[in-house]
């Protein structure tokens, strides 16, 4: 065990716990007033959810001994036979490191939910995906299952995290249907500030998620941190130009390249180097700007955009990892080192998680749905899920 | 000394300090608009005052050569004799480690003068209660005093910081009175998504607290980090179960039931295991539930439930430290492992905090209140501390 | 390399980056409504075009090989050269590290232009601004320039931040010119909280900027946290206790005061001690708040008192400097322990970053001014920024 790396990965998991209330307040300043509070609430009760299951058996289906390729055993249920010893850090360090992930995942995805879920059906929901969608995708890329046996890569959480929570979203957003008035009234967000101040908690957090993906203080983490800072920086650039051009560059656009940048490099951190940064940054604000146009233009209510920005900066990204991975940096040379293979097999894990996501998904929402419903009344959603499911207010 | 463990206690002590800006927020969201800013303001005013008492005598009396098993000696007055080199980490770590949980306790008291207490006077009230509560508390625990010496367990803070910061605020809302029209006019809180965002800052932090306390980067670290965020996501689930009975499930009862979990687990987070944590936080979430309903009930004005959650949270906490603490894990067996021996020890040692923080923090209220007055003048109470006191209003 | 090293200064990095939306918080809850989102998102937009300056250019510039004394050379263009490897940290940290001062200067500087500027404008000028007076003024201190060759001891950045910011920040205040109404229309600050908040971040924050120049996690490190911490306390008691001769102390006052003494401890923080700590947080507190006073008084729109904060304050703590450091600490004696040398190269180091600040800031945003317009129209700024330069809105 090492000291250093231990340092590294408590505080790393901390700053990464901190994302989840950052996206609830980044989504939170984006809905409408009678929503706030129900949105912030979302990503808690999310991170709350996933934490009581991870150490249930979360854990052990992503990383217990592997079946089949797809999913763990129940080697670590209840945290049993986790070590508080390991080999550099804590092994029940990397077990709570993994479950900030798990927690913040679960957070993106109620986006697709906003402003018209059940709490209750949340919850439900919530441990369903979780232990259907986010384990096995996480068993897949980092538990030994098919995905990392292929040689596919996937520093930070491109497909376990961004491509399953936007592509979940998506498929949510259909399933409970668009919000009352959609199209008509006008939904624009309420406390931009807020948003703001949550997309800084969301870049603070992402150096951690990222660096600390590589689960040592050392020279790639580093490199981890400058591509993440710079694919950010140049994703807030580009979107704020783009959207320049059709009319002012909004805040929010700024932020929201910022966060697409961020998705973008996430797959790619330990991979790739400062110029291929600039380019997956550049094209990722670019990309998911022009994926919000699109889902803006189809009238589709996917209320915060984790499809445009987390499901197609994910799915670039993945790809991205595969055309700028450089053996000089992570061992491995991707298409423009000339490596066609490492590309498609990049290409291969994408796809395979975005249908499962997107398919399983689906299928789950359909069976809450039927159940015990996904949505509240109309009266509950025209006062606002904060009177409807909290009894509070952010108007008195 | 080791690289990894000062990097760790380095960055430990800035979250910890982050706490207390957090407590601000999280209480200032619970008040009326009208004293947003002097909520807040009283914790960042608790921290600066605690600051340099801790440096001029504070931290002298908790850790300097023990007196009688109540006090430290002057050893270390003006940080005198306190050195840049230490034992693992520097003392000078040590010191500033120790001095932001001294500062976050005063602010965590402020609960019981919410909305009624003159600015002046908390300075004064302040410096008596941190000097003359805090300083010999810290010592029992950990400055070699009697507490220590009896073998009674406080990993972080539960005797400390918690029984002492919420029995002292039960004792201040005696001496000051209740608000003007409390239980008549409505307090509803008014900016919720401040107290979540607080809240946010706090459970981050609270990572830095637990696992701090370890002093060193390592397993035991690791196993704090793990068992406080699962007593706080059950203590949140708990709460937020419990209160759903009588009515809808609040964000507020779902974020105070985290932070219930979270006081709970303060004491216990070096010795106990999951499952255990599992349990604790459970019951803390029902507890202080129970805890804020009977305050309530009792029509007691401790406004911002500190008593409710802190200070029955830190009792139970303690106590439980001596059910489920395992040899496994720190070294000492408690109740359930056979050892009840451990119990009593934990029961005796929260009790004496428990009426030590209640008394003396009521005879320095009382002293206070007569000498230069705690609370304002109707009128000032009326327009609202912001005003008064501050000459600055966040309605404009 | 050390891992815990290493470990630290990461960690540290992105505590620094997140003062930036600190700052743009800070100063967003002073502004008028009208420009809440405009003033936090020029924050993030300096800090995304300095990320991608510094990665292109701006680090070979200030690190780069020396030419005569005044800046580096292209040896870095686009990171060429930077290892992953390193002594103590990797090469590529230390880049990135440096990289979040940078981007948080020119943050700090925007309270000059505020309310007033158009974004466009403000991008060209932060790139010019950054270049010729930024990476010119790290090079002196850090890069191996004529300061450094002098002996002129910047700890964190007193001259290459705070100097340079605040003395910029008058620079360019006096070029754009007052706000329309500025003297004779309320000025207030609309959101508090906000600016409190930002408060926060800032402190928490400084001890990442402070604690981590030492580049390594040992004593200094602790001496340089406890120290600044102890500056932040003492400047906010200072400047409550004298604002509140005036009338009521205000929060506004006293997180204004803590930011004071963070800046005057800045420079110094690795060479003075806790008792000198205290007198400069005093003094930085009383200083600045006299410093306001007279730009209130001469009818100066440096709108958000970057000036009066960073810009005396550093000034007072690059002398301070060389007045209270000290061998027992860092190696070097000042004024008070008989080396007048020190304390006259302090002097000439502080002159001349202000007078090189103060003069290329005045002439980069003339010419801007000149040619493309700093500023924006009558209608424009009457309406306010957020809807003008955004298209967004606080106020719906």
């Amino acid at each position: 065990m090492d000291s250093g790396d231990t340092a590294f990965i408590i505080i790393c998991t901390a700053m990464v716990m901190l994302m989840t209330p950052g996206v609830g307040l980044f989504y939170g300043g984006m809905v409408r007033k009678k929503s706030i509070i129900s949105m912030i609430s979302l990503a808690f009760v999310a991170f709350a959810v996933v934490s009581i299951q991870w150490v249930l058996f979360g854990y052990s289906l992503a990383f217990g001994t592997d079946i089949g390729g797809f999913i763990g055993g129940l080697d670590y249920v209840l945290l049993n036979g986790v070590s508080l010893d390991g080999d550099g850090i804590p092994d029940m360090l990397f077990m709570v490191f993994q479950l900030v992930f798990a927690g913040l995942t679960l957070a993106i995805l109620t986006s697709g939910f906003a402003e018209r879920i059940k709490l209750g059906s949340f919850i439900l929901f919530g441990l369903l995906w979780t232990t259907l969608v986010y384990d096995p995708l996480a068993h897949w890329a980092w538990g030994g299952g098919w995905a990392s046996q292929l040689g596919a890569l996937d520093f930070a959480g491109g497909t376990v995290v961004h491509i399953s929570s936007g592509f979940g979203a998506l498929a949510a957003a259909l399933v409970i249907g668009k919000r009352l008035g959609f199209g008509q009234e006008s939904m624009k967000p309420s406390n931009i500030p807020l948003t703001l101040l949550g997309g800084a908690l969301l870049w603070f957090g992402w150096f951690g998620f990222n660096a600390g993906s590589e689960l040592a203080a050392d020279g790639i983490a580093a490199n981890a941190f400058v591509v993440t800072n710079i694919a950010a920086s140049a994703g807030a650039l580009a979107w704020m130009g783009a959207s320049s051009i059709n009319g002012k560059p909004s805040s929010l656009g700024m932020i929201s390249g910022a966060v697409a940048g961020l998705v973008a490099i996430t797959p790619a951190a330990g991979f790739v180097n400062a110029t291929s940064a600039i380019i997956i940054g550049l094209i990722a604000g670019l990309l998911c700007y022009a994926a919000l146009l699109f889902r803006s233009k189809k009238g589709l209510d996917e209320s915060l955009d984790a499809w445009a920005i987390h499901g197609v900066g994910g799915f670039f990204g993945a790809i991205a990892t595969g055309i700028f991975c450089t053996a000089a940096i992570g061992g491995v040379d991707g298409l423009l080192y000339g490596n066609a293979g490492q590309f498609f097999i990049q290409v291969i894990d994408a796809v395979a998680a975005m249908a499962y996501a997107f398919v399983v998904t689906y299928v789950l929402a359909l069976i809450v749905d039927k159940t015990i419903g996904l949505r509240v009344d109309e009266d509950e959603e025209y006062v606002g899920l904060d009177i409807s499911q909290h009894g509070e207010s952010t108007q008195i």
